[in-house]
């Protein structure tokens, strides 16, 4: 299976309190009485982790925890990414608020081979840090990520968590671009966050000829779900269709029926279920049948959208597959196709999608 | 069973390009290693109607299109019409971008009544091309609306298509309509795309005595979905309700619950989920019970939104019948309803609804 | 159980039509031909509540309308309290269209403690009735809620059937609440429909260290589900976390799932889908289902919003406990969980969480 969206596993111990912050997208604790272990995702999780360490299923929190740190990260992370049976990930490197490991280091966990994807609004803040002019801006930056094509498979646009998905599909000018460059380089800490540059980046990519994922809909509460509705995107992704160049939709929960829609209607767009894949748990089965209601089963991937804990990128992949051979095993127990297409279906979507879009 | 919106049927032999262009509401093919058949509507197609052609059940593509090839279109419409199972059909008759059978045509194949349904911005845009002035535009659309009604069943608003569904519930004073057509008779090619024309016809419909339907949610990518969801239309709906007009929602996928909702809260709103529920193929159920979540039985009806492709008349209404039946038998086996209600539903459903409302 | 969220019952014997207006959120008829009864609540309610009047489940409408006629309003009303089989309930006391019985005689019926929840809107309506100045009204206003406090366990607003859910995350400051009940003062009839008074009133119940509940999604037609998803309040949810004060989310259907994200993100944000749940019948368990996708177990409350009708009480009680159950006892089965966790997590979610959040 191969993961076309995560991040780096964290190379640390951690106690109980970073574990449970790891472990959902909440971003402080909820009260003292509520543990994110009650929550599908903690069900899952001391479901399907615990053999992974030595323990019976179900095992309760506080005695996996002390599993774990009596395992320590390193014994613990390999036993994970090696148990998520991986032959290739897409890293994405442009968020690392804490130290985690880098794409090679965490292919050879997986012995998985490991592909880098750019962050774009990352590449336009370090531009940005290490001074330009308004005007050598976008020059600076678009020659940044074509140097990036030989080493890099993708790119990534987190506008969503900025300025919201609603990007025209008009190609920005220059004037437009130095414009808002001028105002991100006023910044203390240029931070990306206008629609103009956004949008600037996309087609960036686009030219570089790289696939570009979009955040779509779930994420921590900065993602401001309200402007993660990948309707929103719509102009933009039409444009891009006109080059042909892929558009990766990621997450999409509770969109991801909107998300199917635009992946059935639209040449280049494709869609997962990464991060929300885990959170549901026991519901994943579900997820996945409502995603590919409408997209074609050639335009689904697989994702995990793991960051940092090692339990994430084994609970994904272990998630998606049991729900994707369910919902196809649940067709041909019905008659609805036969045991053949299934078996070709779940290649598609477990890697062979992935592995035709970024050339794997 | 009452199929109370579709369009005509193509009436010649289709290559593979041609037919996998009819299947979805995808308009430019995806990449050549994406098959339309790889989908849920691929798949339903393939399960049920080789057998109408002869053929097992999950014949390849290839097979199936050379069989449909070797009977040609006349035979295959005939065969496809006739196992729909229909007594009633209503045809919009205001989309043809190709040469399609006409509705007493398609009835004949069908061995069902046929009725016809205007297109509202069709006859605007008729008017308008045959020259009148602003002053006069909308004398000359109310009185041929009224023409129509001795011939028709209803009207249908494509506002989605164009406005979005944001429409307000006031009627527009004769002085907007007049301005909003001198917009309108300035352009090479009138096209309606303005909120206030859209209302206005809307209005004709009312006061001729026509149901409204409505194009909500679900179809190509030129509905804009963002603009399609039904809830926009609440204060049209509104004012439709204190004249008694019916309002008919069609498709209104993924938004299907949101519809439900109205149908429920309005007395004279009424739901559909065509195009949907072939489209969905094996999750037809899900989608149909969705639906039946808020709506009353009552206000609830069957379409295809079939175009083109005779095979969609049948899959609509098959799996329509098999999705409801298999709903209504769920509830029936857990003791929530008696069999002897659930029969009584399914009638309502499948053809009384629909009686009722456009007087069949 | 908790029933944290309900109204009064009427006290009186109703027809048909009364009753049939009671039954769903439908404000007018719909065209005589359709049944209310004809609808998942109807078929659920036929389905529980004959036995409670000695009927045979299943009955039809006039026999069983024809038996509570017979026992009487305060037999049926008892029968039907009692049968809910609650500990507690949470009464907003500021909606009453009729007449209803008052907490402590609704407590009586049903064998419960009851406590009042203060509706925001009504407080404010009350003071600007009885004469204040626009200077003097913020004090007023916040004073009758503190007051309140010792007698109440929560307050509710009902921005969503107004201006909206879409409320700013600042406090307004005096001179805009000064400016907005100037404005509301000017009024005839004072009512409460301005964004800086929702948000106002919303603030003094924080400050009273009072949970708040939230009108959001599902209602009767003048709700405008159009401005009711939960995403909308998000900047105030936000504010009010940083504070830890308890946010509850109402109904939320067909928004449910964006409110569970909502739960899961921000600590201090709890969910429910009363109203939604007897109005959905027999698909009560998929709502439940799809609420506890994301929002965690700690998280999620019972209530009925019953109104008016003794039915509604117990329906709601029945059809959240079937719900929940299945829902637990599914995962059971697949090992997803352990009987013991999912006896805890019933615990919680039935009346634990309630218990904890407005310390009853």
């Amino acid at each position: 299976m191969v993961d076309h969206h995560c991040h780096g596993v964290l190379d640390r111990d951690l106690d109980r309190g970073e574990f449970e912050e790891s472990l959902t997208e909440a971003e402080t604790g909820g009260p003292p009485e509520v543990s994110p272990f009650d929550s599908q995702i903690g069900f899952a999780l001391r479901r399907w982790c615990p053999p992974v360490l030595g323990l019976d299923a179900h095992a309760e929190p506080g005695d996996y925890l002390a599993r774990r740190a009596e395992l320590g990260a390193v014994e613990v992370n390999r036993r994970f990414l090696s148990a998520a049976g991986l032959e290739a990930l897409c890293v994405d490197t442009g968020y690392t608020p804490q130290a985690i490991l880098d794409p090679p280091a965490l292919g050879r966990l997986a012995g998985a081979s490991a592909h880098e994807i750019v962050r774009l609004e990352t590449v336009a803040e370090e531009v940005a840090g290490e001074g330009v002019t308004a005007a050598g801006f976008a020059g600076k930056v678009r020659a940044r990520i074509e140097a990036c094509v030989p080493s890099v498979v993708g790119a990534k646009s987190i506008a969503a968590y900025r300025a919201g998905l609603e990007l025209s599909g008009e190609r920005p000018s220059d004037a437009e671009v130095t414009a808002a460059a001028g105002r991100l380089l006023r910044q203390d800490r240029p931070r990306v966050c206008d629609e103009t540059l956004h949008r600037f980046l996309v087609w960036c990519a686009v030219d570089a000829g790289l696939p570009v994922q979009f955040h779509v809909g779930y994420g921590d509460v900065d993602a401001d779900l309200r402007r993660g509705d990948p309707l929103l995107l719509i102009d933009l992704l039409r444009a891009m269709a006109s080059t042909g160049a892929p558009a990766m939709l990621l997450h999409n929960y509770p969109f991801h029926r909107q998300a199917g829609y635009l992946a059935q209607v639209l040449p280049n767009v494709y869609v997962d279920a990464g991060l929300a894949t885990h959170n549901l748990g026991h519901r994943a089965q579900a997820l996945i049948t409502e995603l590919l209601e409408l997209a074609p089963f050639g335009k689904v991937l697989y994702s995990s959208d793991a960051f940092g804990l090692a339990e994430l990128y084994h609970l994904g992949a272990l998630l998606f597959r049991r729900a994707l051979a369910g919902m196809l095993a649940g067709g041909v127990d019905d008659g609805a196709w036969t045991a053949c297409d299934a078996r070709r279906v779940a290649v598609l979507v477990a890697s062979g999608n992935a592995r035709r879009v970024y050339g794997l």
